[in-house]
């Protein structure tokens, strides 16, 4: 981090300065990550002197590494033909992230505007669906023939020239379908004269261009691949899914839980505009709005009691409060637990256990703190009592609803995460209200 | 996952038939982490069956895709012994991760029990603190002298015949200070005479031994890196830290934000046994306890308005509600933003001038919808009023609190998603209690 925050600073002091030169120097040497960080700090037209500093090469690079809101803003203050020399020098797979953020008719019009052969790559990634396979994958792989001879693998590696992400060599067959891989290392201490059919890794997983991104990190986990091959419907080898995408799409799926849970969008960054966040915001506090009405709604059902002991009022959002923090500790391990894949069916039963064991257990234990500041606050045992009991009942309720709606929502494939504080706490809001409302009604005449 | 469910499936048949030989042919062909999956849905003894029949290598792959819980158990029902045999085949860094989480006694008995090197190793990884790059990193990379020729440098490689997992041929001067280094795939398309100093990166970025695990990840996306250098105090290189260490990393802090944000202790998988998440999940359920206490000491000053007009009980937790949600959306996302680096203090007030406008903005949005639905419900304009006031109030001060509580937290050092749900809201909870309460007090006898 410090190192971006020192790279930020001389950039700012040089772009005040006016030296252009020294500052061309000084982000040709530095990372494009903090090159981009740098900029998202500037305003639009210093942003846009900057970026014309730069090479095409180590631009394309910058441009990868913006995000999204800071790269739409930038591309259209600069002129579309300058924009499109840039994507010509950048792999498709990198242009594909750029230009899918895009509105259709400027991304068109930047596709026109490059180099046939890299639009034409660009416009078959985009064929396929948002967040699989075949949007990420890059068609810069190295492949040979099974019959080919280490000698000649390594022949084919050296006219291909590749970028610096080729780490190893796929074998096909005469289908060009993908019958095994070779990490470079191994061809290296290979003798020349074997075929690479001796040394290949055979049983190589690959995912199809539809497969989702969230099963390609799925897949890479498991098999301890640092590039996943990517296959067409006749399993023929059309690409490879590099390590940078591949974390890319891991913190991407992770927001995603993270934000969902937190009752936002799940693709939010702190620097979109508000405009554009503003209806996903609303949507889900209206959702609030509504279960909140319903958890005020059980509380009408008591105006009676509480008008006649006003004191209930003070203690019910506590109830609801604890059933709340312990839904979302529930509902948090679940979700998460189900998105690394820890809890599957097989362990459902161990887990609801567990978690009805917790519930019980920490609510007794809250249940006992709270009564006892319950009385020496009002100093009535029996309002007291009520509230310890309400709130044992209260994180049962939150352990099993914590557990099964997540893996419900799996079940019937919806995001597990909009199980959010949002829904599910619903849930012990009204069973609180209820129970503690309830209990306190039906011994009301002993506790005025 | 459906390959993973297969699998299960046939394990569990094949343990039921006791036909124990097939089964070892269906565990060697089968990955590590779907035998880990089907072993963990197992009871103990079988789990103990299943895994004997695994070639020591293999049984190594597993246990390193165990989950923590799960592992433990497994190793205390084996054979010390026999357990030591198998991690002698295992990569120093893998062994690392499968002691460091048993007590302390059993780790050394373990080590004392495997072969003198591998021991040595382990031990000297084993110093480095928890968390840091040190432990993570593996010692088996491959690096040649400056002055190597690239046939030298083959040669090297071919020699010192590394696991699959020799990406990245490091170069380091007479001090064994890392100087650069050379992707495989550009090795092999140079000219045999050819010296590596000419072909090699250079500026190539490292971490220290001591560098936080979270930091490392940063640092690998930022320099699209598939494996990290890792120098000492000296600057000598002592290490690599390779691509799935870099991913497992990167999940664990992802779970860690998720599980404190819930309010969870960050470490915490489904699977692990309830008495030892007790303390963490009680902490925190006092936590909130005290938090809600203090909201509800805030009703308390109250009391008599609610004695007056029992109504406003039924209305309080709905602003309390709204409030929440508020602050969880707006620290979600920049407790989120923090972590992946796009919040930094020079965007800062760019994010939260577009947060009071969303506060604002939906605030105003949903005063009104409440205030209408209030009216509908209880047919008095005035509270009405002061309910959709009281709204629009406790919006913004959530989108100021939700911003401003992470960002303070992470200048002081402290992990900014601990701002969870549990802390945060108990300002809107204030805030949102006093202002609806305090309003209609003042208002009292318009609206009796």
């Amino acid at each position: 981090m410090e190192e971006t925050a020192r790279l930020t600073e001389s950039i700012k002091e040089l772009l005040g300065s006016g030296r252009s030169e020294r500052l061309a120097d000084v982000l040709d040497a530095a990372h494009a990550a903090d090159v981009a960080t740098a900029l998202r700090e500037l305003p639009l037209p210093e942003q846009v002197h900057l970026f014309r500093l730069l090479a095409p090469q180590p631009a394309g690079h910058v441009l990868s590494e913006l995000d999204d809101a800071t790269r739409t803003e930038l591309m259209r203050a600069l002129d579309e033909v300058e924009v499109s020399r840039i994507l010509d020098r950048m792999p498709s797979d990198h242009v594909v992230e750029v230009v899918e953020e895009l509105p259709r008719a400027e991304a068109d019009k930047l596709l026109e505007l490059m180099q046939e052969e890299k639009s034409e790559q660009v416009h078959e990634l985009l064929e396929y669906g948002e967040k699989t396979a075949g949007r990420l994958m890059s068609t810069g792989f190295i492949a040979v023939h099974e019959n080919a001879t280490v000698m000649q693998a390594m022949e084919h590696i050296r006219k291909a020239a590749t970028g610096d992400n080729a780490f190893y060599l796929y074998v096909v067959d005469e289908h060009d379908h993908l019958v095994g891989l070779v990490p470079l290392h191994r061809l290296l201490a290979a003798e020349p004269g074997t075929s690479v059919r001796g040394i290949r890794s055979e049983n190589v997983e690959s995912v199809t261009v539809d497969t989702d991104q969230e099963e390609v990190t799925r897949l890479a986990r498991r098999s301890n691949l640092v590039e996943v091959p990517v296959v067409d419907g006749t399993r023929r080898l059309v690409g490879a899914i590099s390590a940078g995408h591949l974390i890319d799409v891991i913190d991407e799926e992770a927001t995603e839980d993270i934000q969902r849970l937190g009752g936002v969008g799940g693709d939010e960054t702190v620097l979109d505009p508000a405009r554009q966040v503003f209806r996903s915001r609303l949507v889900w506090r209206l959702v609030n709005l509504g279960t909140a009405v319903l958890a005020a709604s059980v509380i009408g059902l008591f105006e009676a009691s509480i008008h006649a002991l006003a004191t209930l009022a003070v203690f019910m959002p506590i109830v609801a409060s604890m059933g709340g923090i312990a839904t979302t500790q529930t509902a948090t391990v679940a979700v998460r637990g189900l998105a690394v894949g820890d809890l599957t069916l097989g362990v459902l039963r161990r887990v609801l256990w567990k978690e009805v064991w917790l519930g019980l257990t920490t609510g007794a234990a809250n249940g006992l703190v709270i009564a006892v500041i319950a009385y020496l606050w009002k100093g009535h045992w029996l309002l007291s009592a009520v509230l310890g009991v309400a709130m044992v009942f209260n994180m049962l309720v939150a352990a099993v609803v914590g557990t099964l709606v997540p893996v419900a929502l799996k079940t019937f494939r919806v995001d597990p995460a909009i199980a959010s504080s949002v829904i599910i706490t619903t849930f012990t809001d009204v069973c609180g209200f209820f129970s503690f409302l309830g209990l306190a009604t039906l011994l009301i005449r002993y506790l005025l």
